[in-house]
């Protein structure tokens, strides 16, 4: 049965169990403990931030990856200065090696104001927000993007190239961070996947089928390839996160350079004015967009990572919903 | 006579013709002969690449700007590390105070391999490739937004709170660097006012008018404001980019946090990979993307910034056109 089918068969889950059930179903496929609560924390918080599906469901995508099954090395630092590092993620996860790398570029950022942190040599690294809202907890301002191999198409080509190639950028604030992430491709490769099992169509222009013909079957835009979002912006900004990608070190993997390369950037306010004015001013920023008069009908003018920060205090209580057929697989694993 | 109506009049200037042009008009309007020089080489520049509405008209735009009225004073930096500044750019426009800032960010890049430059205090800097330009030549990295004061609506919003907020990046590379500049908005705010003067009317979706409502009226978008490009993506870069406003001192200029801010970061290469080998991989990636198979009667598949170099060695030899009326407005300054 294809891991993510959507039923309306749910259970419902504390926290404490989505972690319990996460921590022992990847200590199961042969990782670390410490590492398999490492990807858990991830995977639950997205649940809790409202992104089911990029959570727990995750774990049977990774279970079934062929990287899984090559050898890996621990992460380690590959070349440093005082302000950068480049991180080799030993064929882990990247939900693994990027937690290790915002740590570096945390501790880099405090000692000098600034840091620049690659990885490369790993695969998957989940949503990008949960690795710059830690960077911006720490006092940070974050810039993360996440190259990846080919599925998306450039503009006037019929094959994929680039990856759908996330970035986000993220500012300390109180009593949140403001963070945004967002995808240069049209739709997320996990959902061209999901409804090609399902046998679904996408409206037009989000795909490509294998000769580079505009389709609306998921089944032939796995095939071929899914459209940069927004024409020449989305492709231009998916080319610059593929750039990041390859000083990060993408060629390190397999030898191409259009692979995953994870880019990282922290840096303090003080560099510009003091944290706690930053702070201030964002915050009367933010205040101001948020009480322009609204639209009939809109309750509320909403800032990027206000919703998911809200959805987490709710989740954290209630718990978390999991499909019953993910949980069961979860626990035959 | 607006400034920007388009007719088929047109005289072609050879470069220098188009310097002295711009170089006599500017220093007419009050600017210092260096200064002169240094707007008019930028906005020669754009024309040169291909942007003719960025070109020397530009100058009519800043004779009528109110901001061209209040005093100046030079620009100055107010605040140091050795790796960042905050210069005030003195209510200059930020064709000077933008290029000073270029120059101080690719210093202390050059000293310490990372810079991070905010300006505040100044108006109108044109297109943002040509700041990245010098820096990416320089051998760094490029980051830059510019925000500005409310043209956009929020989403979910009656009324303009953000800038079209530009934000840009660029690499270095051999021959000539990778960069990519794009706006925020659904269009620039020059296109409505030009459209606004000859009463035309754009697409829908691309602004409302003072009550919020949509209109494809460019006289009620002028009134009403711009939506953000791609919905709730373009909306949260928006909000990125005035952020990084913020923290460039936007609310120096008129004690207003949603104003102009120009942030730039610059880092050398060498922080994660030696230059050479990321020039190489940065030109095997460019290579492989536009040796990928091709849509039919697509004669080549284009990488960012590519056009414009190319546009700038054509114009080099023949020249650029201007509008007569123009021309005849700039002489009569």
């Amino acid at each position: 049965m294809p891991i993510d089918v959507i039923t309306s068969d749910k259970i419902k889950l504390t926290i404490e169990e989505a972690g319990a059930l996460g921590r022992q179903a990847l200590e199961r496929i042969g990782l670390s403990q410490e590492d398999a609560g490492t990807v858990t924390d991830h995977l639950v918080d997205n649940m809790m931030c409202g992104y089911d599906f990029a959570g727990l469901p995750r774990i049977l995508a990774i279970a079934e990856s062929p990287e899984l099954q090559k050898p890996r090395r621990p992460v380690s630092v590959v070349h440093e200065t005082p302000i950068s590092a480049v991180v080799d993620g030993g064929n882990n996860v990247g939900y693994i090696s990027l937690v290790k790398a915002v740590d570096i570029a945390i501790e880099k950022a405090k000692a000098s104001g600034i840091s620049v942190v690659g990885v490369n040599n790993s695969w998957f690294s989940g949503r990008n927000a949960y690795y710059l809202e830690k960077i911006s907890r720490a006092g940070f301002v974050g810039f993360h993007t996440a190259s990846g191999p080919g599925l998306v198409v450039p503009i006037g080509a019929t094959r994929p190239a680039l990856g759908t190639n996330p970035l986000s950028f993220a500012f300390p604030g109180k009593p949140d961070p403001l963070i945004f992430d967002m995808g240069t491709a049209m739709t997320m490769w996990g959902e061209v996947l999901l409804m090609a099992l399902l046998n679904q169509e996408f409206p037009e222009g989000v795909g490509v089928d294998k000769d580079g013909k505009p389709t609306t079957s998921a089944r032939e835009i796995a095939k071929g390839g899914v459209l940069p979002f927004a024409g020449h912006k989305g492709y231009g900004l998916s080319v610059m996160v593929q750039a990041f990608g390859v000083l990060a070190g993408a060629k390190a993997r397999a030898g191409e350079v259009l692979d995953s390369g994870f880019f990282f950037i922290a840096l303090s306010p003080d560099l510009l004015m003091p944290s706690a004015e930053f702070h201030r001013q964002l915050a009367e920023m933010t205040s101001k967009i948020k009480s322009l008069p609204r639209q009939p009908g809109v309750s509320e003018i909403r800032i990027p990572s206000e919703r998911s920060f809200r959805e987490r205090e709710i989740h954290r209580e209630e718990g978390v919903l999991l499909d019953r057929a993910v949980h069961e697989r979860l626990l035959a694993l």
